[in-house]
C-alpha cells in the first residue's frame, strides 16, 4: 500500500508557516490541510469537489432475536427507499456539499423487490438477507464476508473511476450498533459495558438487554480476534464488512476517506487488522456519542473534527465535516504570505 | 428589544420529531434549527445565503508600553491592507461561504493615509488613534467609546440594508486580547491569571508580563464594572465598542449573529450588560483557546458549535461554523417525514 506524500506533507508544514497569521492560529485546521496535500499529493492543495457518499444497507438478526433497537427491523428497507428518494439526512447533507449518494443493499432483511417501484439495482449485491444473530450464531460465512468485503472494494473502484475525489462511508441498519460495538469492544479490548449505548435511543432495559447481548457476542468472537475476516463473519454483518472493504480500497487507490460514526469507527478498525497502513488515508468526520466510537478514535489515533453529539450514522458526520476539510485545503492554498502582503513577522525572542 | 419568534421555534422542535430519524439523532443540529426557526420567524426555515462579516481594526496602547503580543502594533495596519486584497484567513473562509467583508478601521495606530493606494473609505470611520494603556490610562473618552459604539451600529444597520440575514463579528489589532481578558474577567468576576491567555503566542515571560498587565487593569476598572459604557472607554478599546454596537444592533433589527473568538465574546458580554435580551440573538461559532472565551460563553449560556483550536480572530471561527448552522436549516426544511416517506416510527416502549 502506498504511503500519503511525506514531501507534499512536509511542503505544507512549511507554507503554513509563511501564512499571514500566528503560527498555529488556525488550530486543528493547519494540520487537516497538512493531511489534505499528502493525500492529495501535492501543496498547495486542491479542495474536494466530488465526494461520494455509499451507504450500506443492512440488518442484523440480533436486532429481531435479541430486541436491541428502538426501532422495528422494516425501517431499514423503508429508509433504503428514502434514501432513493432523497428525504434521508444524508441525502440533504450530501446536497449541502455536492456529494453524490448511492445506496447498496448489502444484506437487508426484506424482499428484493421492495424496491421494484424505485431503483432494483439497488439489492442487486445483496450478499444475504440479514445476518444470523450473534450472540448465539454467526453472522454469515465466511464466503460471504468476503463477498461482502469485495462489494465495499467495488463501490470503492467505482466511485474513484467516477472522479470521486474522498469517499464517504454510510449506514443504515436496524442493529447496526450492537456489531459495531462488539467488533470494537474485541479490537480495544474494553468491556462489553464500555462499548455499549443506547444507539437509536433505548431505555434503561433495552441497554441491559443489549449489553449482555454484547457480551454473549464478545465471548463467542474471542478466539477469532486474531483473523479480521473470521471475527466480521462470526460477530460483525455484512454491512460492516462492506464498509471494511470500501476503507481498504480507498486506502489502497489513494483516494481519501472521511470516516462517519461508530459502524465507521468498528469497520475502521477491522480494516486497519487487515492493512496496518490504511488508517494514513483516513480521517475522523465527528464525535458520535455512542461510546464505542470514541475508544475506536482513540485506538485508531484519529482525532475527531467534529462534536455535535450526532449518532444517526449514514454518513450525517462526515459529510457537515467535509466543509471544514475544504476550508482548511482553502487557507492554505489562497492565503497571502508575510512576504507577499508586506506584514512583519513576529517580534525576536516574543 | 423584539424576542425571536417562540411559535416558530415551537414548530421546529415539533417538525424535528417527525422528519425521518430517531428522535435527538441530529444531535446539536436539531436545537441550532429550532434557533434558526425563531431567529426567522418561520418554520420551515431558509438557509443563510447572505452572510456579512465586518472587521473592526484597532490598536492598543498596551501593546506598545507592556509588551503583551508577539507581533508588533503595525502587524494592523499591515492587516487592514491584506483584507482589502483579500489574502487573509477571514478573507478565503469568507470566500468559502459567500460573505461579504468589510473593514473598519477604528482606531489603527498608523497615518490614515496608509491606506491611500487601497481604499481610503476604510479608515474614514476612525474614532481615534489607538486606544490609551489600558494598565495605567483610559482607553478612550466616553464620548469616544459612545462614537465607537455608533460605528458598530450602523455597520450593522447598513449589512442588514444590504440584505445580510446574518452578521459576523471579526476584529483585528495587536494587543486585542489583553482589553478582552479585562472585561471578561471583570464581567464575570474572574481572575486576571484566569482569563490571560497566550494570544498570538507569547512565551512564558511574556505572559507573566501580560497577566500583570491584565490584573492592573480590572483593577482600574473596578470601579465602573456596573456601568458598560464606561468600562468600555477605561478599559476596552473603540474596537471593541465597535464590536459591541455591532452585536447590539444585530439583536435591535433582528438579524441574528454568530460570535467568533474572544474578542466577540468580551462584546457579547459589555452588549448584554446594555442589553439583557440581545444574546437571544446570537450563536456561539466555535471555542477560542483563549482561556477568557471560554468563560465568557459559560456566562453568555452559549455553547460553541464548533472546537478547532482556532486563536486567529477575524471572525474566521464564526465563519467556519456557517456551513453547520446552514446544514441544521437544510435538515429540518428538506427532511422527508416518517409519513411523507412511509417509515415506521419507534416501538412502544423502547
Amino acid at each position: 500500500m502506498k504511503a500519503p506524500d511525506a514531501a507534499a506533507y512536509a511542503a505544507a508544514v512549511a507554507r503554513q508557516a509563511i501564512l499571514t497569521k500566528p503560527g498555529g492560529a488556525l488550530g486543528r485546521l493547519e494540520a487537516l490541510s497538512a493531511w489534505v496535500c499528502a493525500v492529495q499529493g501535492q501543496c498547495p492543495p486542491r479542495q474536494f469537489t466530488h465526494p461520494a457518499l455509499v451507504i450500506f444497507a443492512g440488518d442484523h438478526g440480533v436486532a429481531r432475536t435479541a430486541g436491541t433497537s428502538a426501532y422495528p427491523p422494516e425501517v431499514t428497507a423503508q429508509m433504503v427507499a428514502n434514501f432513493v428518494i432523497g428525504g434521508a439526512a444524508a441525502n440533504v447533507l450530501a446536497r449541502q456539499v455536492g456529494a453524490t449518494v448511492s445506496v447498496v443493499d448489502v444484506s437487508v432483511d426484506a424482499d428484493p423487490e421492495y424496491l421494484s417501484a424505485l431503483d432494483p439495482t439497488v439489492a442487486a449485491r445483496r450478499v444475504r438477507r440479514a445476518s444470523g444473530s450473534i450472540d448465539r450464531e454467526d453472522a454469515m460465512t465466511l464466503d460471504e464476508a468476503e463477498r461482502a468485503l469485495d462489494v465495499g472494494r467495488q463501490l470503492a473502484r467505482e466511485a474513484t473511476r467516477s472522479n470521486a475525489d474522498i469517499l464517504i462511508p454510510g449506514d443504515m441498519g436496524i442493529g447496526n450498533t450492537t456489531p459495531s460495538a462488539v467488533l470494537i469492544g474485541l479490537l480495544t479490548e474494553s468491556a462489553a459495558a464500555a462499548v455499549t449505548g443506547r444507539g437509536t435511543g433505548i431505555d434503561d432495559d433495552g441497554l441491559a438487554r443489549k449489553t449482555a447481548t454484547v457480551a454473549a457476542a464478545m465471548a463467542r468472537g474471542q478466539a477469532v480476534v486474531g483473523s479480521p475476516m473470521e471475527l466480521l463473519a462470526m460477530v460483525g454483518g455484512p454491512n460492516l464488512a462492506a464498509v471494511t472493504g470500501y476503507l481498504l480500497e480507498g486506502a489502497n487507490l489513494g483516494t481519501p476517506v472521511v470516516l462517519d460514526g461508530v459502524v465507521s469507527c468498528a469497520a475502521a478498525l477491522v480494516a486497519r487488522a487487515l492493512e496496518p497502513d490504511a488508517a494514513n488515508w483516513w480521517v475522523a468526520g465527528h464525535q458520535s456519542t455512542e461510546p464505542a466510537a470514541r475508544r475506536a478514535l482513540q485506538a485508531l489515533g484519529l482525532t475527531p473534527i467534529l462534536d455535535l453529539e450526532l449518532r444517526l450514522g449514514e454518513g450525517t458526520g462526515a459529510l457537515l465535516a467535509l466543509p471544514v476539510l475544504n476550508a482548511a485545503a482553502a487557507t492554505l492554498a489562497e492565503m497571502a504570505t508575510f512576504e507577499s502582503a508586506g506584514v512583519s513577522g513576529r517580534e525576536p525572542d516574543a
